[in-house]
């Protein structure tokens, strides 16, 4: 083991954040996260030139920081305003049936990224790599794969610029070449240093990174892509993922590609308390899309970590605890009025708002949210779906 | 390290055999290395079985013993016997553009099982493997692909019972399936402890097992076998491929399949004398299908390590020694005149016979095997190497 690796190790018991695992004693520190992966903070001055560049305003998650950091997301920018243009990607591992609201977040920022660049968008189902790590079958995950190709676009996503893949239905030809030429460039030592793979881990999982790596060169689509080997890509992914990136990055100037630039969020807490990403064991540390309105009302009232004090009394002398209180956190994701949620936090901090109200908001704007979610979900049929995943050409994909 | 590696490298430091490596001391323990990988020995009996199911002589190589070892092939014959019909995998690795004679061997052989067992074959060329360990670009590992493919389909397959694929081109649906479900039940250090990996190798080598894998098992080819997945496989290869192959018979009753049968052959020695395989830097150790007349008299009269004597008149006294003298092996290869060998080997090692007479002999085996092979190879088009490699069904394949 090399020096880097004990070290990573020693601060591993502090707080853990790879593509598998994400805990931390107490908060996860994105400081310290942003040091240790060697990522930018997403300053100002970039929100307002997407702004500018874009002539919309950011999106709320850009504003209230939910993408909080980036890898040379101002290359994009400068390519953009050059008349550049590049591809977005981003992907989801499907191992479970129903999304949760965590889930929703980098899909509905890539939605407003497409519409607001209106560039391509590729989406990487990653059935192999949870058929491997969750010991899923083949068939169970393809399956799920699918399922979850609905709730996605289900998002709004523009099918004449959205290309939606499974690996077992793609990986083959220029994206297996791409694979091959990936896996050349990285050594078993490197893998273990990102990902920490044991001897004990199955070959599988060793081979797996290249193929999260793939899509962002653009020569592993050559029905989108062919002749644009020079495209810039953009991947919006919770910053858990960003190991497989910085690995795909070391590689890219090797194989004569650009870097992907990364934009990257936050993780979505728990109902429970803001220590990591929601476990998919605990059905009730999340809202789920299939979630009814009464599951959400009662999952809010008795789940979401409140920062109220215990007694009215209490709360009015005290106020709350703004920094611990899980539905102010998630108003801050979802309730795009910023004067109203300035207000709730005004109020609710100085114990003039009671817990009760600021849930009962919660409640009425995620019942609303996940209604729609779910009217939207309807109305995907299994033939949008196979349009979706057609292997085709995206002729007015730049449009 | 466990009991088993460190046995393993002490063994090591006498003989290697592994898919990348041959070398020994002296001459290569075969006795030793059935016994290391744990294979049979094929005695004469399952020699003579297969004649009597056949209806055929036993091939050359057969009687000869140049296919010396394998595992379960009595099972295959069993089968057989009971009228189940089998298939045939073999493979090349396409490292270099022009064949020798040691890589016609496995060819040859399995072309005699195809026509004496009527049954469908499926060749692999491994390009993504020799883009990896060889550093070629993927580009030029498909041309070398398509050419080698050419030097196969001269040895004669059966174009209605034959299909030959490249990696890059076929890898993919259900071949990558099989690929991530074998992955799946291999760990880091087993693949270590069979493969010798370090830690220092690219995760591209560790990712490829699983490749030369997958064409064990019937579904990984569904244009050829759906319905099919409990037909059973033989691997006709030089015995220096056993590794993957022991990896894919450990693996096989996980996923619910037959374990590969294998029929193994030593290595085809260079001309130099019998310490290993030929090697590809060196021309003047091999005789390549490219050689003219004038180069195959050359390089044997040259480069044949001769038992015989250092004079005349010692060689008449003290005769050839046959057990290392190559052109008397080579004619065991290919002269298929079983009284002639006889006749040679007598009359060279009791003296009677010159090296220069056994050579001239070779010579003209080995330039008309060349010569027939070169016009094959000519008659080969374009076409036929798109007709082989087409993705299709083989309709007649068991007839």
């Amino acid at each position: 083991m090399d020096k880097n690796s004990s070290d990573e190790n020693q601060e591993q018991k502090e707080q853990v954040v790879n593509p598998w695992e994400v805990s931390a004693k107490g908060k996860i520190d994105y400081e310290k996260l942003i040091e240790k992966f060697g990522c930018q903070r997403l300053d100002p001055s970039i929100i307002d030139r997407v702004a500018r560049l874009t002539g919309r305003p950011p999106h709320v998650f850009l504003r209230r920081g939910v993408f909080f950091a980036h890898r040379d997301f101002h290359e994009i920018l400068d390519a953009y305003e050059r008349g550049e243009k590049f591809y977005l990607y981003t992907g989801r591992g499907p191992s479970s049936e129903a999304l949760h609201l965590g889930h929703l977040v980098p899909f509905m920022f890539t939605k407003y990224l497409q519409d607001a660049f209106k560039v391509p968008l590729v989406i990487q189902l990653t059935d192999d790599e949870k058929c491997m790590w969750k010991n899923l079958t083949v068939e169970e995950s393809q399956r799920l794969a699918r399922e979850n190709a609905k709730d996605i676009i289900a998002c709004g996503f523009d099918i004449s610029k959205t290309f939606i893949f499974s690996d077992f239905d793609y990986v083959g030809g220029s994206f297996y070449k791409n694979m091959v030429k990936i896996a050349k460039c990285v050594t078993y030592n490197k893998v273990v240093g990102i990902f920490g793979f044991t001897g004990e881990d199955h070959i599988g999982k060793v081979s797996f990174p290249p193929v999260q790596a793939a899509p962002s060169f653009p020569s592993s689509f050559p029905h989108l892509f062919t002749g644009k080997d020079n495209l810039r890509c953009l991947i919006p992914c919770a910053i858990d993922q960003d190991p497989y990136f910085r690995m795909t990055r070391d590689v890219a100037p090797r194989l004569g590609y650009h870097k992907p630039a990364l934009i990257e969020s936050l993780f979505f807490p728990a109902l429970q308390g803001e220590t990591g990403k929601m476990s998919a064991s605990d059905p009730n540390s999340a809202i789920y899309v299939t979630d009814s309105g009464k599951d959400i009302k009662n999952k809010i009232n008795k789940y979401a970590f409140s920062g109220g004090q215990d007694s009215v009394e209490n709360h009015r002398k005290y106020g709350a605890n703004l920094e611990v209180d899980i539905p102010v956190k998630y108003l801050g994701f979802f309730l795009e009025d910023d004067a109203e949620l300035e207000h709730i936090r005004t109020e609710y901090g100085a114990g003039r708002m009671l817990t009760g109200e600021v849930k009962k908001r919660l409640t009425e704007i995620l019942t609303e949210m996940v209604e729609r979610h779910r009217r939207a979900r309807a109305a995907v049929t299994d033939e949008m779906v196979d349009a979706f995943m057609a292997v085709r050409p995206l002729p007015n994909m730049f449009d």
